[in-house]
């Protein structure tokens, strides 16, 4: 099932990204989604180019906000970038971005999704909610629905202010693990994605409801696995003699100072390790015969999503401390501190 | 079969790496190498950051020469690039690159090797002879051994010296080229890949001797089996109404003008037509949903060698200008024109 994006890109929100553009003076622009709206895009290009400006669109992926397309821009020598879907990541200032967010608009059952979590969410009274940005429109109409069938509803806000309300993303849970102390179960209206990255760092039941394909599952169990699974990747890493420090130059998850402290550490623990420099963390080109294991600094989602695809333990810096006996497993899962390290940007 | 790399990095490359490196007064490096030199980088760095500098290596996918890792270096604010296993390619000024050739250094039977050649190459008697880099040390010895044979032997040189004497890369065959008119047919020592890109462009049978896995092949069939495919690409692409016109961000394979001028020209023709811009060309993430077709003004054998992976036809410009009748199919095959484009970069 695919998700039935607005047809028509809205005008006001044309005129909202015309009107930036003018403000910043940009003739030539770059415009860059995701590859859900990558028609929303084309479209938004073909309207562009109509009003004399010079639009380029970013063939390339777009994993998130972190993924700002200001290497590409830069080498075409673009003005601004209209950047698609995401809310603002990363703290730039060398080439003028226009955020557009794209929120779906067609019609979600919200009660019948809310039903079908409730089965889930039951015996809990306090339930957390979260959202990814594409359904925020649907926060009043879930929590309401979630009080109709006695459940006492909390979001929470981002500490400092870059998500909305209740808003979560790959990476970032604080807006809904701000409110954990008061709650007993999570709900996550976006994907399986979102729900499995809050359910690795809580120890409360997360249960993701997708409006997409109206699915609505209990991540206990995935989480376990996936738990396993990256515990046996720390196992077997111990056994490292050569590790690749992975260091990405996507404006968002590029971590310098953190990949260099990491060759350190691993220096004094006997291995040998190199900061490898790359764009995509791409599973087919890891020099497998050289390297032993890998770091990552970029993308956490990278190895706990894809760990499948690469043949050699590939931690994350977290974990990395659990392999080298600097913190235990027990204190890492179901903590805030699996994925903090994401929140330091060079 | 692995190819045998030299075990040990030479200590006179190392020097001389070194003593660019003092020259240029580098401290914080980024050696880049492809993928089966990433070895030797790993080697290369051990050595480098034994004496002191502070070293990173290029995690990423490495294509040729074309690819040279500007924006990584400049990611991570290094002072200058160690290249390894490619002749220069790209004229920049940006960041010092020293480039260090790797030639295969052990022991290859090059009788043998000529010998499975021979019944091949007969009845012709002047031949034609193209090495890729690696192998170039064997020059002398191939030619002779098929003097030995009775052939006449002839190698060209490059038209503005930036490939050696009788080097062929993936795109620039101009070396071989221009001794094509007195040559019946050519032998390429060197990988399928090369033997394949020259004989897409001569009407002169091509045979490729592979020291690596010692395999000796006829291209004959096989080229005119990728030409057919070709040819059906460039049929298909003629009921394509959205095409997305690629521009790579590489530094040796960026070429904006030429991309403005097919948009230019596929609006003449009636298309919708929209650059796209990317760093590396891969078919999972081209947005099939938006457009029927591309041009590729990217590395040519993107659309050669890899056109199966791909959904939707994906032209080079040479053959875009077969699907608008701007010139014709039989004038394109076996002419230097197919990858002439390929040489002008912005």
């Amino acid at each position: 099932m695919t998700v039935d994006v607005p047809k028509e890109l809205p005008m006001v929100k044309l005129e909202y990204v015309v009107a930036e553009l003018e403000r910043v003076r940009a003739k030539k622009v770059l415009v860059q989604a995701p590859q859900g709206l990558k028609g929303v895009a084309l479209q938004l290009s073909e309207e562009l180019s109509r009003r004399g400006f010079d639009v380029m669109i970013s063939g390339g992926p777009c994993w998130g906000g972190c993924d700002l397309a200001l290497n590409e821009a830069a080498a075409v020598s673009a003005d601004a970038i209209v950047h698609l879907g995401h809310t603002k990541f990363v703290k730039q200032s060398t080439i003028p971005t226009i955020y557009l967010e794209c929120r779906y608009e067609h019609n979600v059952d919200v009660e019948q999704l809310v039903m079908k979590s409730v089965h889930l969410l039951r015996p809990a009274k306090k339930i957390g909610l979260g959202m990814t940005l594409q359904w925020l429109n649907l926060l009043e109409r879930v929590k309401q629905a979630l009080e109709n069938h006695g459940f006492s509803v909390l979001y929470g806000q981002h500490e400092n202010g870059r998500l909305y309300p209740s808003q979560v993303i790959g990476c970032d849970y604080t807006t809904i693990k701000s409110v954990e102390s008061k709650v007993e179960k999570f709900l996550i209206v976006g994907s399986f994605f979102h729900g499995l990255g809050l359910s690795m760092i809580t120890d409360r039941c997360v249960v993701v409801a997708d409006p997409e394909t109206m699915h609505v599952e209990d991540m206990t169990q995935i989480t376990r696995k996936v738990l396993m699974q990256r515990y046996a990747q720390i196992y077997a890493f111990r056994n490292s003699r050569r590790v690749g420090v992975i260091l990405c130059t996507k404006p968002g998850q590029k971590r310098e100072g953190l990949a260099a402290s990491i060759v350190s550490a691993l220096r004094k623990a006997g291995k040998d390790a190199y900061v490898l420099v790359l764009n995509e963390v791409d599973e087919r080109f890891l020099p497998d015969e050289v390297f032993d294991a890998y770091v990552n600094t970029a993308c956490p989602r990278i190895s706990i999503d894809d760990h499948a695809k690469f043949k050699k333990p590939i931690l994350l810096p977290s974990e990395l401390m659990v392999a080298l006996n600097l913190s235990s497993w027990e204190e890492l899962i179901y903590s805030y501190e699996y994925f903090r390290w994401c929140m330091r940007n060079d």
